[in-house]
């Protein structure tokens, strides 16, 4: 099947490579696989970068890291076989033979060693060796802060619970779809959203000196290249409903924008929203009912499958969070009324407004109540709620809205029954002074029209319960808030 | 463990829903579900959209999707049962019992079923029963372009593609790590990037007058809220190569946006990019060889795996590339350099400009001229890729990157060696007159350096590889290009 005319090939003498090349792919080991898969006695060749440095008598000693682990690679140098700018933070391959010390613990004995790029902490490098630095100094240095261990181990984990999400999602019969970044809806009627425009902006010439006299340059440049404005999208939510009407049951984990002036250690301008839809819904606990299903394994499973990274993180962390996940993992989630909740609050000495709904101390207070299990808040006063939620046939002052409460963040998740009904739909949108350009969800109640729910979860937000972080910008890579936006 | 104090709850009557509830989640049957668990002579209950309806003499018969499979269940009616509105496109549920007719098809026989939703093709529903339109005419009606056999089949392959991607990058020992859509690196040094502003702009009051007739109004708009300006990401590359220097394997697969006013049927303003990034690479083919590895796992996936519903697709689209599929799964691909690419092309009567590389002619020739086997096209002009390509060290005026070229689409992945020399990438920045905040990135050579190298493939181009689709605004579910933004 090797098609390209030889004749032509030699002809011209191409530089045509050999395919051979394809089995050179696997050049040297991961530490991981190293652990998993090597034998004593096996040679082995590792690359990575130097986490410690011990001199002794004969020999030095080194741990290695290649990020594959939470685990580094004990490497046994001798001493006259040690490169001189051997020093924390350098990148290294060593060849050697895998031996055993004491404890049944592997390490390396290296019969060759090479420094592939040195790092001389008094040239700027902002870690030294054997010192801990707070998360606050750590994340001044974006670029270099996934080299602290905490912080690799914090990227692992989140790998892993992305990588869980889509297989669990994909396993319980849901399609992932792709939700719009940019997006000509305004989903939830709050201002707080980044507008899109293209650095570029021609001239608007097709327009009379009269008409550019009326546009400003700030609306014009907002409405050129796609002929409208568009905005960050706040959530995919309403995109999801359009497909839940035809694939029954879709979710998507895509970035998020909030141009909120928030500096509290739970909101981000940029996070990731979890984002389920389902149709055929038609009761909010039918709704509950696959958040805590999903929580519970989300839970059970970075306990089970990767408990020794997740002890790791929480040793280098200084977090002690297990006793809440068992807790999460093992008990009925608690479900409350919102007038319930409301309720249990006021006795407790604290002022409820239902029209500013719960604060994060409210929230606070009520999981620490249930001694931290996690709490369905259920049927929410209309007005907190977006207009989409469902009006309650037994109170139309309440929409099928719920929202999940746990420890350390207060609200995880958010979801709800949508309203499928054109004409509540259209009253509400009356109601609450909305300009929007929702024709086609309305069209969605038209034809075929089925009812539908699904909630929201944040996935940072998620991640600080799963790894205990205080803050959320501890638990994303590249954090972005007010006046933060580096590299 | 249950611990919310019961006697408060007796005083106070709380509306505390029981746990039972959890176990009412399954409560119908997807049609998937149907076809590959339930046996003849099971009562069940599916729910979902009327896709055909034929009127026979005693018995109506309709055929239902839920989206769950390829494959609609046909539902047969006692005429006397049959609900009035019953038609194509209603939502209906329906109880009975499965059974079987000729050709050892699957059938249920209704004894009960329920017009959930009515759809009235006259009030403005824009598919008939029984007629096939042309994407240009569905894509019209993103809200509801969903609703089609062939879009609703794209949106399931899509979603298989992007699960194999994770699981493969999983498998292969990758760290996925979440790269910015909000940066304040312009990464390539192109104009066409889109700017992010805030959609209430506050008044630049704490300037004085004199600074506020200085500065334009759009200046201090992209400056306001990040104090800096703020653009959609084109690539993650930059961050993902930090990522590298201490987890060794890492990829992405985050959109990313151009502000290009192309029409093309190759391009979006808002697309997926799979990029990865690899430490400690120091040769071009080991660019190559991982690419090609993942191709073929991709393509050999999707046709073991997932065969019945790309040859559904592929029917209902009348499309034919199951050759090519097999081709790209069953060969290894050619590797040639730009040099020789471009002789071929002379040779055949094509002009090559070395300074504006390869048009999508030139690419779809070159493809064609190796009977459809992908070629990755290595060694490229210095001045035709981005600043930070590795310098070739035999010629210093070529660079060590790879085009990877693919039937239909031509280019389908970008990739190379990242220049690892302070100097060489200061000269380069220097040379190119870019004025870049690149800083870190040249800081990251400074300590524990390594090489690098990586690869960037269009999501959306692979999918149209995959599928045959010709225009690549029907592979994702909302496009993006200029003059639409749509919902």
């Amino acid at each position: 099947m090797y098609c390209l005319r030889h004749s032509f090939r030699k002809t011209l003498g191409l530089n045509l490579f050999h395919h051979e090349n394809i089995s050179r792919l696997r050049f040297h080991h991961s530490i991981a696989q190293v652990y998993k898969e090597q034998e004593y006695g096996t040679r082995i060749s590792i690359k990575g970068w130097v986490k410690a440095l011990r001199k002794m008598k004969g020999n030095n000693f080194i741990d290695v890291s290649d990020g594959s682990s939470h685990k580094s690679m004990q490497v046994v140098i001798p001493k006259d076989m040690s490169p001189e700018n051997l020093s924390y933070g350098c990148s290294v391959e060593v060849d050697g033979t895998l031996d055993q010390f004491e404890k049944g613990q592997v390490e390396v004995k290296a019969d060759k060693i090479n420094v592939i790029g040195p790092c001389v902490v008094a040239d700027g490098y902002p870690f030294q060796p054997r010192k801990s630095y707070d998360a606050d100094y750590v994340r001044e240095y974006l670029h270099l802060r996934n080299r602290t261990k905490s912080f690799a181990s914090l990227l692992r984990l989140r790998s892993y619970v992305t990588h869980h999400i889509h297989n669990y999602f994909h396993q319980h019969g849901y399609i992932h779809v792709h939700t719009p970044i940019l997006t000509s809806n305004d989903c939830e009627g709050a201002g707080e959203v980044f507008s899109v425009i293209p650095e570029r902006i021609p001239a608007p010439e097709h327009l009379s000196i009269e008409e550019q006299k009326k546009l400003s340059i700030l609306t014009y440049a907002k409405e050129v290249f796609f002929d409208e404005k568009v905005w960050l999208s706040v959530s995919g939510q309403l995109h999801l409903e359009t497909m839940a009407r035809s694939l029954s049951k879709v979710y998507t984990m895509n970035p998020v924008f909030r141009a909120e002036n928030s500096k509290s250690r739970l909101h981000l301008a940029e996070f990731y929203m979890l984002e389920a839809e389902l149709a055929f819904l038609s009761d909010i606990q039918h709704v509950c009912n696959p958040i805590e299903h999903f929580v519970k394994s989300m839970v059970g499973h970075m306990l089970e499958k990767h408990g020794e990274e997740m002890e790791a993180y929480r040793k280098v962390c200084q977090v002690d969070n297990i006793k809440d996940l068992e807790t999460i993992r093992d008990n009925p989630f608690i479900r409350m009324s919102y007038n319930a909740a409301a309720m249990v609050l006021t006795r407790n000495g604290f002022s409820v407004n239902p029209d500013s709904g719960l604060s994060k101390q409210h929230e606070l207070f009520l999981v620490k109540y249930t001694n931290n299990i996690p709490i369905f808040i259920i049927n929410w006063p209309k007005e907190i709620k977006p207009f989409y939620m469902k009006q309650n046939s037994t109170d139309p002052n309440q929409v099928l809205a719920v929202d999940l409460l746990c420890p350390l963040v207060g609200e995880l998740c958010g979801g709800g029954l949508r309203e499928d009904s054109v004409d509540i739909l259209q009253s509400t949108l009356y109601e609450k002074k909305l300009q929007t350009k929702l024709d086609w969800y309305l069209e969605l109640r038209k034809f075929g029209n089925v009812p539908t729910g699904g909630f929201g979860i944040g996935l940072e937000r998620f991640i600080q319960v799963l790894c205990g972080t205080e803050n959320i910008r501890d638990v994303i890579p590249y954090p972005r808030y007010p006046h933060h936006c580096k590299m």
